[in-house]
């Protein structure tokens, strides 16, 4: 059993981590920490846990863990990772935030407004989107895991982007309230966001930087959205496609293109001739992929459930890869 | 036409007031007062309502109007109307806030947990639920509009307690997440809210204090919950009854107290054998009451909109009786 | 005073014209037909309505009517016209249904997959989407009210049109479950509709035909799907827009396209750099419609209520333009 | 590893059923029958499972297995145990309708209005709630698993039948949409559901009969209601309590009456001085039980998830103790 430490652990993305370690075969819960939280059992923040486990939260973090996992907001994460680091702290660190989400301080800076608070660390760090990169490659200590509209938005692209398509590309996706954290704001205000639907940073998400990097050479546009429900993003990518686009290419259908690159992930599911249902994904670790044709009009839609592959599953699957478990180990 | 001026009218019940005097045919809305949105159409606010109105809030009362809603929260209220009246306004004040619904500065401050801003204007409130209180006397200039929960259980336990029975009576009632306004709170998070109910204050809601008045001598246990809806209150009150209670009470039946008390009240709608929806009372005016009984169990179902009954339709019914409209004008 | 009769009213798009017409000065509502409800009051099939309206279901028409609302499905909308007319009715009908929406029965046929039940009353209908195609000519007895996708992006697609754009544009719009009618369907089933969104005869949606009357020569895909609320439809257009593209099209920007479209349209708000929220439109007979631009992309997004401007104030609308009356006659 | 069957396994409960049987360390799924699904993957049921197991539905049911689910609906779950049974299939079979849990076959026609199918069959069942109830003598063979509110309520009033408390006890609980099943009905219509709550077999719900059998003696009144939720039960049990009835009780307090019940009951919380939310009990195997006490008024608030404790995960929880594995194997 590898030892898990969580820290940051009394919001939404903390709750499913926790409940990702303990459902996992290999990890072993022993470390949970909340300033706010300090003392409390874990079922003070996470109620449903009461009987579940007798853990409590800590504030402070003991370094003899084989893997942390950071569930904080952008500028929190680098920081908890530099203070782990200079404690001494060596082993594996998955960090959920922004923060090592971007290949250099500047272009972090430009994206969140602020310099970025640990830039010594970046170069260790590896972005996993497991289904586009790979595995970590050896010796990987610091994982990014990805945003979870960028997960799904740069799965749905990537083999287009692959392909070199050249026709720009609509992006329309949803999100569920709970993507915006534990704490009360105005946007998930029930009477707002009940029977609502609210575009937001259309053209200008930060998740975007992450797509640019997983889709490269893409021309897309991306309006956000979010929607009246609590977990799960779902979306549509529209584009026009031609026999010459095809042609130019080299592949025969877009089936062909979602299949080369998807068949044998594991944890994405593909719907030939069908848009998948945000039901489908949402409480699972899979990804599901869809496409629709008729004539050059093309649709791929996606569905994930943005706290799982949109952060715990996904951090799973990445800490599997690194320490050589299978990579659907504790997920389906 | 009435001259009509709403005070601190950005909130919800301000939203429901606005709408309900613009629809009104003998009142007119010359001024919305908001210190948040001074100099704005009201439309920033409440976005439905561009295209429909030119109004720009205000911060500053002119006192020459006819009527003034408060729609402020509970001591804003009396100190808004004290404002006013230290400004020289004379004329009709109904107040949506808890200030004046109290019989006296002590109980007031016993139930809000502090001292009554405005003493001096007590004696001068009227407590107006229309189908219990009847209209206000002439010369009434202060009216104190009922509290939503207070409403809604006043009217199923009017007719019980004046009928004199003695069996305690147990109220459950959830409400939707517009009571709590429209800020944002940990309880109206749509994560939390969303596929949850939660009681809160159970046997201890402030509204008792208004209960108590409209239904004096009833033993009743009340546990308020929330619901996951926006608009809406919903409850039951269950208590036992048997021949010889009837029998005491000088009454044959359940169906023949409540179309004794309510059976020539326009905006009360009754049901025999048949507890109301939700749904049928969400958007209206009226007050859903409804009955079952089998052998000595006995269900009084009831269903108001928080926001009209509870609030904004029942200002304007006690604002048509003050100025001797028709009760139901504008209202149906 | 015009008399109205609602036939088939016991839907929800039945539901929605007997508030509008009860609500409207000049229309006095003399009869409602449904043949399920025959002889029971209105209130047993819309049980909001009890204490508004005595007025009781009939299974037989009477033509001593000035309008006539056909409020059924396709099929059913061209059926009960032409009875009507056969009955010697010579007055005004409002068809909800898609019966007289397209320009032939061929064109029907294609679409909805039987024989068009009246191809002789197809020559009188007019197509009535007021914003773009006016008012209807003088003497038109026969109005084909327009679908709710269809109003919805007509609206947002025809300036495109219009200024003869030629970059593709993709659609991607959401409805409420209102618009599948009164009668469960799995698709409504609240376990599968909470939480879910579910894409839907993706590029083959029957409101395109509607569509391509409002928008020649326009490029466009849509993809249509449900969401998890009751009233309404959001969307968003996107597409790319070149300097080169406003200089063939004569145009300065985005805006000056809408504003010459609709700037002077009493029940559209258009909206600046900004997309219009579901809310604003939800409960209301406005069209919201608002653009964000950022180097070449566009987005246009656009909502209304599915059974208000989609349907019964659309209606109202379209009668108070052939009637005389003001457009916005009791709809604002 | 114990074979498992689950018979019509194609609803709710079947894919409740389905997840918890995949989860459990000492079952393993062999066959799931389904007629409308004969050879499809269990997925065309249930798309979440898609990639998740690759069994498919068949419509014959073949007896070497050692458990058998029946998730059929009252009349068929006896018909189904039969056709086993005949089959000559010996071992445990744990039926999820209604058809085993009342004491005699005329008790049930009563109440589901039709004969008992087999009712040779009903000597041999054991109902089991299993806090309650204990575990199944052994060598039983035939399980009759609760009903979903018969088992929120029967827990929160047994202990007060089991000390004799005398006072009426009123009892409001509401319940998701999924109780209701996964095929679509006007009840569980989105539009009707969404925003509404409803009271329906006002103190006539079948399930009372098994609350008889688990709160023996005991006066209560039971409103049920339906919320525009999908899974979960909610309640409150009210009553009023002096210090007479605790002494007449012999226990100090309500808490110790509950304690004393459940403290050793490993799927139960007991929350003292606070209501459980229904959100702590949703997706778990809990049964959270809460009470608050203000003079002589109590009120036991309850919650369950109505797909597991009541239904699929009180079925293993049965499971478990019939066949010797520790009560809460796979299900914390």
């Amino acid at each position: 059993m590898m030892r898990v430490a969580i820290l940051h652990g009394a919001g939404y993305v903390g709750r499913k981590l926790i409940e990702q370690v303990l459902a996992h075969p290999h990890l072993e819960l022993t470390l949970v920490t909340s300033r706010s939280h300090d003392g409390e059992p874990l079922w003070k923040a996470h109620s449903h846990l009461r009987g579940v486990t007798d853990l409590t939260f800590t504030s402070s973090f003991v370094p003899d863990v084989d893997v942390v996992f950071i569930a904080a907001g952008h500028g929190q994460g680098a920081k908890a990772a530099g203070e782990i680091r200079d404690q001494g702290y060596q082993n594996l660190i998955v960090d959920m935030s922004a923060d090592f989400r971007l290949p250099d301080a500047a272009t972090y800076e430009k994206r969140y407004g602020a310099p970025h608070p640990r830039p010594d660390l970046l170069k260790d760090a590896w972005y996993g989107l497991p289904e586009i990169t790979g595995p970590p490659p050896a010796g990987t200590k610091l994982i990014a895991n990805p945003g979870c509209f960028a997960s799904a938005i740069s799965l749905a692209l990537h083999p287009l982007s692959k392909a070199g398509l050249v026709n720009p590309v609509s992006v329309l996706a949803l999100t569920g309230a709970s993507g915006s954290g534990a704490q009360a704001k105005e946007t998930t205000h029930f009477p707002s966001r009940s029977g609502n639907v609210r575009a937001y940073k259309v053209f200008d998400h930060q998740h975007e930087a992450e797509i640019d990097r997983m889709a490269p050479g893409l021309t897309y546009s991306f309006v956000p959205a979010s929607g009246p429900w609590t977990d799960g993003i779902w979306g549509v990518a529209q584009f026009e496609l031609t026999p010459s686009d095809l042609k130019k290419a080299g592949i025969s259908s877009v089936r062909e293109l979602y299949e080369q690159a998807y068949g044998s992930s594991p944890l994405i599911r593909l719907w030939n001739n069908q848009l998948p249902e945000l039901h489908w994904s949402v409480g699972s670790a899979f990804t599901d992929l869809g496409w629709t044709q008729k004539g050059s009009h093309v649709a791929i839609g996606f569905a994930i459930d943005n706290l799982l592959k949109g952060a715990a599953t996904q951090a799973i699957q990445n800490t599997n890869l690194a320490l050589g478990f299978a990579e659907t180990t504790g997920l389906v």
